[in-house]
């Protein structure tokens, strides 16, 4: 991703909300990295403490926090995210060190931001924004969260390139009413990953890639050994009469992310098979197929069920990474070293 | 509940995997409680700690912690939750100190457990551990999970009966074959909350009723003015043209567990109205339609989205309180109060 990024000439600012650790961040300097983004103040605040000077909070300002916000621009470079003036003439009344402000922008996922369709919208936000003294309006922030949507690569390039192509309409008509120079910030993790060439935008801001996760593979995304992450858990009873393992992992581990199954049935996670190191390919036929608070109940293979035993320790891969992490709080590399993640929301 | 409980003559042995918390396990001491089931080692742990003396991990041993296990068995009177042969051999091979075992049996809910319908199977799993020598037998442990899925109180109230039917029709079996005194443990909130004569069984172990959610209100467990939790959202962004409100209340918050909406789609927590303390009533047609992870997107009727300003906070009544309270790690009382909940899973 850092070599795609250089490739294109935009700056890679990696969402940290996925890996939400200290340590996993370091490894991101080894790579150039050195603008991130978190989703909350108190990753902000945490990443702040481990040495990162330029963050951005990419969800929208939560005026409760807003002297909290003030203390932490005060020792670094800071962007928001604001899509209403309510909150950007708090924010000009409120703050007293500078921050970096982004419009976030909808060009078509439907969670929030003012949508694309309305650059004049835009344009009065912006411009109010430009004549605060405090705020340095900075440019527009998407995440085209509609490409998990993509039923292929192919759909998911189209609809990156779709929002990207929205983004910079968005910027021409801001050009047009006389507020030049506003950035380009994009970044879902399918987009950034197949889209070969980047060019086009000033920033993107991909999370997942860190680890990717059965999501990822479904989509296209990224292949089976490219997975980074998968829970251990232990078999606690077995239902051969049902092809069926239970094992100690449940919605408070994997949480209760969710794909269809062959069928249409939501599934959980994927088993995948053992290797000297680590973990080797998703076995075939072998998901979890219902969680409970602790339980998962594996639905597998006659062979397999008969051949692991209650003590075994199988390996799932999970749905949705960032979720499973933010349950697990901590990691274990194969080598056996333990490192912890932010206990923040 | 303590009190339904002794007017049946059975031993209250609340769940506390759904609150985590020494403070709240401290209030049911006020109602007589002495014994409590929890959902793993971590936990079991935890409250023994905190004074606790007679804890049942309610969840199938897992094996690879038997010496921890047996560690805990020495300071406490520890209950565990076998279903195969093969564990109750390690066990009897590896502890030291004595235990209370308990056979899990599955009474339709089709987890785990061994089937009631095969009381030769309990059978011969009871007279291995009676046979032993460190493990002491004490009984037949059930969750008729699938009362979840009663579409009525009535409905729910007969997989109850049947539920307790199908243990009392094993341990008859049991005593048949010389296994006399087995007792009969049972618990799902529904089933305690709804039943009102709940003899005929010698241990109930609910543990969800301590808050409620919106998942027992529908299923006719509770009134609405149960429901003792709720995750104070603030509002990040307004959408008027959409109905819908945005929230700092996400997955990472609420959990993903749903309900059905009035039209079949998933729904993932209902708006409260405000109070003077606390909150009121659940607000008619405002609910929580999608999460991301850290985003809540609220679904509601015009005139509330029209006047709830960016900045507000709403206030949400969880799907699934126990999954919500592991995510938050931490109350607040209507007071002010903070306490914490155990990290532990």
């Amino acid at each position: 991703m850092a070599e795609k990024a250089v490739r294109a000439g935009v700056v890679l600012r990696p969402h940290f909300k996925t890996h939400q650790s200290v340590a996993i961040g370091e490894e991101f300097r080894t790579f150039g990295v050195s603008a991130i983004a978190v989703s909350n103040l108190d990753m902000a605040e945490a990443f702040a403490a481990a040495g990162w000077r330029d963050i951005t909070i990419a969800f929208p300002v939560n005026q409760l926090q807003v002297d909290r916000i003030d203390g932490l621009a005060a020792g670094i470079d800071l962007h928001l995210l604001v899509e209403d003036s309510q909150t950007v003439r708090l924010l000009e009344a409120r703050l007293e060190s500078p921050v970096g402000i982004w419009i976030k922008i909808d060009t078509g996922s439907g969670r929030t931001g003012l949508t694309s369709d309305d650059p004049r919208a835009v344009c009065a936000l912006a411009g109010t924004i430009a004549a605060s003294k405090q705020l340095r309006f900075e440019g527009l922030l998407t995440h085209a969260g509609h490409t998990y949507k993509g039923g292929t690569p192919e759909e998911i390039k189209g609809i990156y390139q779709a929002s990207v192509q929205a983004m910079r309409g968005v910027r021409d008509v801001l050009e047009g009413a006389g507020l030049a120079g506003a950035l380009i910030s994009v970044g879902d993790t399918p987009g950034c990953s197949l889209v070969e060439d980047l060019r086009g935008v000033d920033e993107i801001r991909p999370g997942n890639f860190v680890f990717y996760d059965a999501t990822q593979w479904r989509l296209g995304s990224c292949a089976q050994e490219d997975i980074a992450l998968a829970v251990a858990c232990p078999v606690v009873a077995r239902h051969p009469e049902r092809n069926e393992l239970v094992v100690h992992g449940g919605a408070v581990h994997l949480s209760l992310s969710h794909l269809p199954d062959e069928r249409g049935a939501p599934m959980y996670g994927f088993l995948a098979s053992k290797a000297e190191k680590g973990w080797g390919p998703i076995i075939d036929g072998a998901l979890v197929r219902s969680l409970s608070q602790e339980h998962g109940v594996i639905r597998a293979r006659p062979e397999l069920v008969k051949e692991t035993a209650v003590g075994a320790v199988v390996t799932v891969i999970p749905v949705h990474s960032c979720l499973t992490v933010n349950l697990m709080r901590e990691y274990r590399t194969l080598e056996g070293e333990r490192i912890p993640c932010y206990p923040v929301h």
